[in-house]
């Protein structure tokens, strides 16, 4: 099995470097990450200046670009073949809800499935520096191992949370949909010592679990939340209503 | 009527300014968009460090950020109150299938949506700079128009891609789903003057319309393609299949 793994916390992170301790054994696993933290970088690609990659150590490559350009580096320059798993993370923090499409993390396996390859994405739920790694690395490789013998979906990745604490702690593990996250308060405004205004983005969560189902519950009741995540942002729901309009008269 | 524009190109981009032009007389419209160009942005945000914000103009301001971050800081900081619509573009250059994801223009939207704010993202579909907007602002302002007297959906926003042209040029108007968009080649590998590699994101598009309705079928048969985008990446198709792969034992 040929492993690439990525995130966006950078190529020296705790949680990539845990994981790929954990995941050495399924095969071999490249790594090609950001040399430094790209978190909240979204699904930006770099198109205006050219990228670097830099092997820091054999089968590790440093770039000087976004999670998801690091997922285009690897595929069409860096690997010998295409990997047959793509793995993103493990993030340190929650990427839940409305904060994947943030989330560099989800963009990096959001381009995977694009490019027709199966993808997981990883966070730990958690925002200690000190975190430890080991109990998400684990349920990482066993769910490796378990998809080895299932028919993994079609351009979709599994978005997969894994609250902090040892395996005892953790209740079981949840097939998920996506929340919905807002924050109030996001922008915070401060004076510089010349009386200008700057702003900070950040602010306070507030989740709105519209469904019990929601990754957002799973998580806050110490259950691994597993979502299936695809790249078709259509509304399929309200097209015909949009259709009855009838808003070729614009043109009129 | 409260409009916010924005875009991706940068506020000086031609695309912004004629629709402002056109658009002028539906109410007060105020300017929050970035100081330099931010396309293929994503929906990246800026975490990091602090955000400054220029009145460049009267109820223009300059933010020296991401596309979603001139909508969180409009929204939260500059403007008086929240607008009644979110018009993002006009981006010089079309957003199509599953292109929307790299997408300022569509991220600014989304970020939209996601407050409870109606938005548009439109993009007209040419490349040359010397493009002239003014037969998509004018569409612009009347679809704003016709939406008046609609039950506008709730957090769905519509993505507007029209083809170059005059308004005789254009077909007519379809509703349709985000189509698939692939590159080949995406990655150049050059060698800098002292012989080290250095990589471009690039390539040419290979369209995968697995559908009719598809905006990538609607563009290039000449008419406007309106687009409903959801922030819901969750695939509810698959999560019964999933959930019958009885994960929990992975923690067995």
């Amino acid at each position: 099995m040929r492993i690439l793994l990525t995130n966006d916390d950078g190529i020296y992170a705790k949680g990539l470097q845990t994981l790929l301790e954990h995941i050495k054994p399924l095969g071999d696993v490249f790594v090609v990450a950001p040399e430094r933290e790209r978190s909240a970088s979204g699904h930006g690609i770099t198109v205006h200046k050219p990228l670097r990659a830099n092997e820091v150590r054999p089968m590790q490559y440093a770039v000087s670009g976004t999670p998801a350009d690091c997922v285009k580096l690897a595929l069409e320059a860096l690997l010998p073949e295409k990997p047959d798993l793509i793995i993103s993370g493990i993030n340190l923090g929650a990427n839940l809800g409305t904060d994947v499409l943030y989330s560099g993390t989800v963009s990096a396996a959001i381009e995977g499935i694009m490019a027709g390859i199966p993808a997981l994405a990883v966070s730990l739920v958690s925002y200690d520096e000190n975190s430890d790694f080991s109990t998400a690395a684990s349920i990482t490789t066993d769910l490796c191992r378990a998809l080895a013998h299932r028919q993994f979906p079609r351009e979709t990745l599994l978005n997969v949370n894994v609250p902090q604490g040892s395996l005892e702690d953790i209740k079981g593990v949840r097939v998920t949909t996506l929340g919905i996250r807002r924050y109030k308060n996001s922008v915070e405004e401060r004076k510089d010592p010349r009386g200008k205004s700057y702003y900070w983005l950040g602010g306070q969560v507030e989740n709105i679990a519209s469904r019990e189902d929601s990754d957002l519950v799973a998580v806050s009741d110490n259950y691994v939340s597993i979502t299936p995540v695809h790249f078709d942002l259509t509304n399929y729901r309200i097209l015909e209503q949009i259709r009855n309009w009838n808003l070729d008269t614009l043109l009129k």
